[in-house]
């Protein structure tokens, strides 16, 4: 049996997630599919962690045990040639067999993507989220630095999620303006339900002037009421995981 | 009567271009049934150049004659609202009677995407040219200055056009690099059939050494043969228009 470690690149606007749902195909699915396709063998893809629906990846990475012998490195084009344009393998490597994309992971980056402008861009519509409203990127850009640290962030999490812990350490976050592209790197040892979301939700409503107190205050409420909305999936990108 | 300049950014990857065709709208098209929409009055929308199909644009310019009496602030949002999601317009003004988008250009600058990785990347796969070979981006840099200055493009231009002169003047060339995307900006005060696209075909092949020549000869030469291969329309986008 080898354990086969895959990087994954993926343009979630048409999936409903990482996770098939139950009428409702997901990247985990659709890899599956592809692999068996190609061997005839049905296995059981484990990602680093779902992505929900709309949420892309530059970097997912997954595992999954088989039979076959096919050569590692000929796994990314195969799959690639029964895969949807939307899903790339970018990547294929056997790795140890105690090696789980979930369990092994140790940090993950994240990417939001802030379109600002008063009129849609055709271009980055499906990759960003638009905000017409002016933004205040330098106040945006030193208060998101009160999130790099361990906190308790229950304040920057979605209900429905049920984890013992609720403390996460953030170990950087940047921010960067391109003409009027607003973009988000955000690294950290994990990320509670919709935590990145929010926070962008949050920095948007700080850039607006909506909320006027500071970051570190929020996060210190540890009150989902006192942070910002939840920015949409669609401007957020799985960038890399770590091991 | 009155003249409004139109800003409008497109991803042409559904559209047969930027002029209709007998069986298919395009952009131009699309815009005049908008207005249509709206006002009830037929315009007929005058672009800087035609785009062909597939090809993107950040800031194509267009003008239109219309007895309406609209606020010109307001053109924007309400043609963005009959437009389809690929359309964008993105600012109008009201300009004297002479102003014609087409012959008063002075300037184009076009933007020319590049990605260049062996796997297919499905955030930037229909606004960009995937080159799976290694590509030698300092030579192509270094090369791609012998295109500043006034030349007989006349190697760098598809059949099927008709122009009195092939001589052209390019004022900048950059060429910038951001992990795996090579970006390319070429200002003109105009290009010739395809040209943008043969040059980055060009450029490409004297990256991966299919043409070892210096680009200096090869647009002395005026020879098509020895220019490089059209690059696909999917990576190339109009992206200024200056008057």
């Amino acid at each position: 049996m080898r354990n086969i470690k895959i990087t994954v690149q993926y343009n979630g606007g048409k999936y409903c997630g990482w996770q098939s749902q139950p009428d409702s195909l997901g990247i985990q699915g659709a890899i599956e599919n592809a692999y068996y396709e190609i061997t005839k063998e049905k296995i059981k893809v484990i990602g680093s962690g779902r992505t929900d629906s709309g949420v892309h990846a530059l970097g997912q990475v997954a595992n999954f045990t088989t039979e076959s012998s096919i050569d590692v490195d000929k796994i990314p084009n195969a799959l690639n040639s029964k895969l949807s344009k939307d899903i790339s393998i970018v990547d294929a490597e056997e790795v140890d067999v105690d090696f789980h994309a979930r369990y092994s992971a140790k940090r993950k980056c994240y990417r939001y993507m802030i379109y600002n402008n008063r009129y849609r861009n055709p271009i980055v519509s499906g990759v960003s989220y638009q905000v017409k409203y002016g933004l205040d990127f330098d106040k945006m850009k030193i208060e998101s630095k009160s999130l790099i640290g361990t906190y308790d962030f229950k304040g920057f999490m979605s209900s429905g999620s049920q984890v013992k812990s609720t403390v996460r350490t953030i170990y950087d976050v940047r921010l960067h303006k391109n003409e009027d592209m607003i973009v988000l790197e955000i690294e950290g040892n994990g990320f509670l339900y919709n935590m990145v979301r929010i926070i962008v939700g949050t920095l948007v409503d700080i850039g607006r002037g909506r909320i006027a107190e500071p970051l570190s205050d929020v996060i210190e409420s540890k009150d989902r009421g006192r942070a910002g909305h939840t920015a949409p999936a669609c401007g957020l990108f799985l960038k890399k995981v770590f091991y």
